[in-house]
């Protein structure tokens, strides 16, 4: 068991009617604010109008970048960091997904520097984040968990790369607000990307063989459970709070750092869709519920079968007394049926368009030609293989 | 379903040997520290001179302020508040388990005042906590969670009243340093009584009919889990580090502000409790666990009776084929079990030495003469008849 640091300073403001503090805590950083957002949903739902009308009503000076792309890319970064120069913006407000939260806190570090902000994320150069304008948030979307942590992902389409990188507490929001009847207009397809996104990001610490600590198993069980619970019911009934609430407050606490509790073992499935977002530009979600069973399937041996039994028996309430190997297969299956039958995401890399011609580079860009070295260790050539069992 | 703020800024150090970075975290908030504790087992430990020598060794001015007892009393607030004031003190270090905390917290609020501390406490009055000194603490005890929340509890002995009050995040500490093995020399009682105010942390929140959200169920009953599962093992082996480590992680989480989620129902045990200690200077964690089970007990109806069984088939793993309230008497049972026999408490106020002579008075004081608005109503009538069922 490791030791760690715990340290998640966000300030949440869970709930409905909620955006009345909005104005107040936009303040306590300045009075320029730069308010960023995807497409024109938040328009339509009303969002933007009630939103703005809160940043007037404070008296504070509202200047604005829209079009953040999902999967959003190092161009955007860029355009952010110039207008906060030019405008001297005090503080950055994101209204939107994971892909909104991500590219501000990068446009928050790049107002602070004079290079390029993908030196930041080019793996050769990892330029230091030391500063970044304060990022408050109005979450749209229950997925990414970006709310809570310190974390952003950002796509370089003409290097074909989607680097990440945590820089906690410097890009960790300030405040967050969390209205899950905001998330009542979410699609179906995207409440079920958004769901296997949270799953894949509780599995990635869960599938673990480190000595751990025991309450943290338990609650990575109960919010693997709650997602399970809650996303069909969400499909089912798009206004039902409970299911929007649940898998809002998820989504958070599967990402910001308190599940890890000092195990230092790396993602797998993640660095694997960085690279196919890369190349095809897909939902992030339907990569992630693609490859995990494969994955599951893949790293499955007699090493790794015990965690697999625990995983089962716990979350999707297999007979415990069958045999291990069994528990496991039955637990892979569970998910596959979660993921492709009850949230109806595609199962294959042929259905959504992708073959074999980057298998090669994906595979080899993913282990960063090296291992990758997460549940079990992986090379370009697992990796190619896990791969294939997506076709 | 209620709204809710989160926001808990505490930074936790988890594990060993990380004493190392205590003093450049005292450093940011100032060079003349108070450090308070209680008797002389962190000198019996080492403890005390690891932490002076960290202090030293960061060039700050080290003040000290020992023998904070046990059910901390309010003059021993005063005292603290007026060393803050005449040594002119920049940051508190509390070295102990919750009374040491506790009281530092007041202390820390008391030196920004200049009327008596107890005027915070005195529900006649509720003085204002605008400020409070920085607070950074070394936990030595899993407990009370004082570590990660912004209440405290003193006791004043002349009016025979035990108080307590959250203010966060102006109490909340800055930065608590968690080390599992600084609990290896912890007696078997008070890992007992830690234990049972950890698990009764859980149920004061957990046993509750508002419409929730299951994740934080779920996470509930895992803390409750860890607590049943571990709190033996550290009996049994008092330098079992899985096991010390568990129960102290538990120990935070179960009172940090996290597993409310916007609830609002009182507690029920420990306003009574804190008549007990008030009264009897009993070991807090003790009162609760004479408490809890006939608390369990006198609540159980028709109403309620959903609770219990959800409670005893996910703790404790009762068949939950059987009749409701047999599934309900089988949890209270389970409860009275591990706390009279695993964990080896007393069982009753006649063994204790508290007899009927202030039920009365406690119980309009528990109630505050009124209603205790908790899990099930309680009025002095009814609170007298559960301290009856403890005799």
């Amino acid at each position: 068991m490791h030791s760690f640091v715990y340290n998640v300073p966000v300030k949440v403001y869970f709930g409905q009617n909620q955006l009345g503090h909005l104005g107040e805590e936009l303040k306590r950083y300045g009075t320029r604010v730069l308010m960023t957002y995807g497409g024109g949903s938040i328009k339509r739902s009303g969002l933007y109008d009630t939103i703005v009308a809160e940043i007037k009503q404070a008296g504070l000076e509202l200047f604005e970048l829209s079009g953040i792309e999902p999967n959003p890319r190092i161009d955007t970064v860029r355009e952010g960091a110039k207008i906060c120069k030019e405008k001297k913006i005090d503080v950055l407000l994101a209204v939107g997904g994971g892909s909104t939260l991500d590219a501000t806190k990068w446009i928050a570090a790049g107002a602070c520097v004079d290079h390029d902000p993908w030196d930041f994320l080019d793996r050769s150069k990892l330029a230091p984040v030391e500063k970044a304008l304060p990022v408050l948030d109005v979450l749209t979307l229950a997925a990414t968990g970006s709310e809570m942590d310190g974390g952003g992902v950002i796509t370089n389409p003409e290097t074909h790369e989607k680097l990440g990188r945590i820089v906690s507490p410097t890009l960790l929001p300030k405040v967050s607000f969390l209205d899950p009847s905001v998330t009542y207009t979410v699609s179906k397809y995207q409440t079920a990307c958004g769901s296997a996104d949270i799953l894949s990001h509780v599995m990635e610490q869960y599938f673990n063989l480190e000595p751990d600590l025991y309450m943290l198993d338990c609650f990575m069980e109960g919010l693997m459970k709650t997602v399970i619970k809650y996303a069909p019911m969400a499909l089912a009934q798009p206004d039902n709070y409970e299911a929007r609430a649940n898998l809002m407050w998820a989504s958070s606490w599967a990402i910001n750092g308190f599940i890890t509790g000092g195990k230092q073992q790396a993602w797998s499935c993640h660095p694997m869709e960085h690279e196919l977002s890369a190349f095809y530009d897909i939902t992030h979600g339907l990569g992630l519920a693609i490859l995990t069973p494969r994955w599951m399937e893949y790293c499955l041996d007699e090493t790794t079968v015990s965690k697999y039994v625990q995983f089962g028996v716990n979350v999707f309430g297999i007979d415990s007394s069958l045999d291990p190997m069994e528990i496991a297969r039955q637990s892979i299956k569970a998910v596959s049926n979660f993921l492709y039958d009850t949230l109806g995401l595609k199962r294959t890399f042929t259905e959504i368009g992708i073959d074999r011609t980057h298998f090669q580079t994906m595979a080899k860009r993913a282990c960063n030609n090296g291992t990758l070295p997460g549940f079990k260790p992986l090379k370009q050539s697992d990796i190619e293989k896990i791969f294939e069992m997506c076709l």
